[in-house]
């Protein structure tokens, strides 16, 4: 299962907003339709925003080619793809990447070829590392295994078979998977409309609830372990996600429930020390008070609609990456994981 | 504000499926009608569902009167009313009241009358009662007080002016209620489409939040006390309440946040001993998959959709009753309440 294809000159994105009615796929000439498409959801997901940034940026240097203002053109392409999103590092983290190559390959006849195969190569490495991220993974769940999961860190959300979702499918190869309850994962409705989605088109068992029935699932005793993704990660384990995340790790806390996010170690921004920097994308009220159209709240009411809220550290149980399943002391062990010296 | 209306042969109900879009009365002569609206939610909340319940009663004694098997079709009627829904103990209390009445005018020329005065008695004790509560309960919202509700525990969920609103207005009399954060509550969106539409209508400041907000809303600092309604209490103060009702109350005591349940004292169900025995009533599928026919959810997804859910009392930090405020130990002090001497 794929949402994102390179197509040689264009970049097919499955419309994800469109899901779960109707599979429509949207073929983009334009990096700045690729911006668009990221600001409104189509793409989606901190690793599958990365893999279609590196494409759009792509798409932008093939425009631009042979033009005495390409280095300008340039450098306002990469402005307009990293204000498509303001909270995924993955953004960021992938136009750097291909900044990096268009410097190294400035003048060069070869510079749309190298950007093309860094573009390629952030995609593939996506797909190895969501498969290691799997199978590292695949230890916390327990035999006979309930997951609670959260939003979609799947295979639509990634470049390969997903984070949390990569974890429950190697937990299915390995016969251990009972049920994933997939919270539904208001305003946009990510867990109901893609993971849903996602899990029965691979006859994964599934249940949907609404995210307020998170907490008293969890005292039925009915969840062994949340599996969630990032969006971002602060050098002590802080980390923001999917606006209610915060909320399934005080339950799951308070009914000592295993808590994991999952995640490539490009999600992690060790320049920034805890949760407090990390800039949260406030998005229109018209998401809350309707739905496909329908007005479900009174003209004009007030709204607060955050994208994502900060989850402290010591509300995790551990961090899997594709480097590992990383426990306590999460700043220390993250250092580590990055080789730093200091 | 009022959304139910007794007409004198007839009850009219505020249609609460249709707000906030639409205001809807619809004028019912025939109390399996009544029954019917109880169950798809025209008229819902614990207290407004009793009122309803005592009208529908004398619908159905206006009926049958005169009828040879006029005992057996009240027993019928009874039955019909008390099975429309299922968790709430106020509807069983108003159909016991009606039911003593019935037998104490058996064979009398007064008895639709004495019924009658029965109905409307409830009624006008829960407009009392929901005063004396606001009065009552305003003590706990401090000054410049920032509240956070859930559901509707409004003027529409009760006779009067509501129980956790009816102290939002009385908080709003004494100039010291600075805004409402309303939960929208999924899946029905009782928070978005009632207590908003309410709240606007009286003017009172009002802000809509998904329920997944709402504890990045306490962790920013932004909530002095949460106020909600109240479906069954247990002896020991263990209580039921619309599903999400948990999660808020694990928040709110994770970051110190005073929860207070408001509820008429005849929500309180002293003959069950904790929430074990709480019913909870399971709802369709199809309530969590659509929302006003438009589908959010794959086709076939399991789900799984309880109404309620049951709050352990010690994340109370106290009960707003027209009786006063209790304060732990619950057991005890309902004790207390009830003038129980054992």
């Amino acid at each position: 299962m794929d949402a994102i294809r390179w197509q040689g000159t264009s970049l097919s994105l499955l419309d994800q907003t469109r899901l779960p009615v109707e599979e429509v796929w949207l073929d983009i000439e334009d990096y700045r339709l690729v911006a668009d498409a990221i600001t409104r959801l189509v793409v989606r997901g901190a690793p599958a925003i990365g893999v279609a940034a590196g494409y759009a940026y792509c798409l932008a240097a093939i425009e631009f080619q042979g033009r005495p203002d390409f280095e300008e053109r340039m450098s306002e392409a990469r402005n307009t793809l990293a204000a498509s999103r303001p909270t995924a590092v993955n953004l960021f983290w992938a136009l750097d990447r291909m900044d990096r190559r268009r410097e190294e390959y400035k003048d060069s006849p070869d510079l749309i070829t190298a950007l093309l195969a860094e573009a390629v190569t952030i995609h593939r490495q996506d797909v190895i590392m969501n498969r290691t991220i799997g199978r590292l993974g695949c230890e916390v769940v327990p035999e006979e295994g309930r997951v609670l999961t959260y939003c979609n860190a799947g295979a639509i959300a990634t470049g390969g078979v997903g984070t949390a979702l990569g974890v429950v499918r190697y937990a299915v190869k390995r016969k251990k998977l009972q049920m994933v309850y997939a919270c539904e994962t208001r305003p946009l409705l990510q867990g109901a409309r893609l993971t849903a989605w996602e899990l029965m088109k691979d006859q994964i068992p599934v249940t949907l609830i609404t995210d307020n029935m998170a907490a008293a699932l969890m005292a039925k005793g009915q969840v062994d372990v949340v599996l969630l993704g990032c969006d971002r990660m602060a050098a002590n384990g802080d980390f923001a996600n999917k606006i209610g995340t915060y909320s399934v790790a005080i339950s799951a806390y308070f009914h000592s429930i295993p808590f994991y996010t999952v995640l490539p170690s490009s999600t992690i921004d060790m320049s920034l020390p805890d949760g407090s920097g990390i800039v949260i994308e406030e998005r229109a009220a018209y998401e809350v008070t309707h739905f496909a159209g329908v007005q479900t709240a009174p003209d004009g009411v007030p709204v607060w609609n955050p994208a994502f809220d900060v989850t402290p550290h010591h509300l995790l149980t551990g961090i899997i990456t594709e480097k590992g399943v990383i426990y306590p002391p999460f700043q220390e062990n993250l250092k580590k994981l990055f080789g730093s010296s200091d």
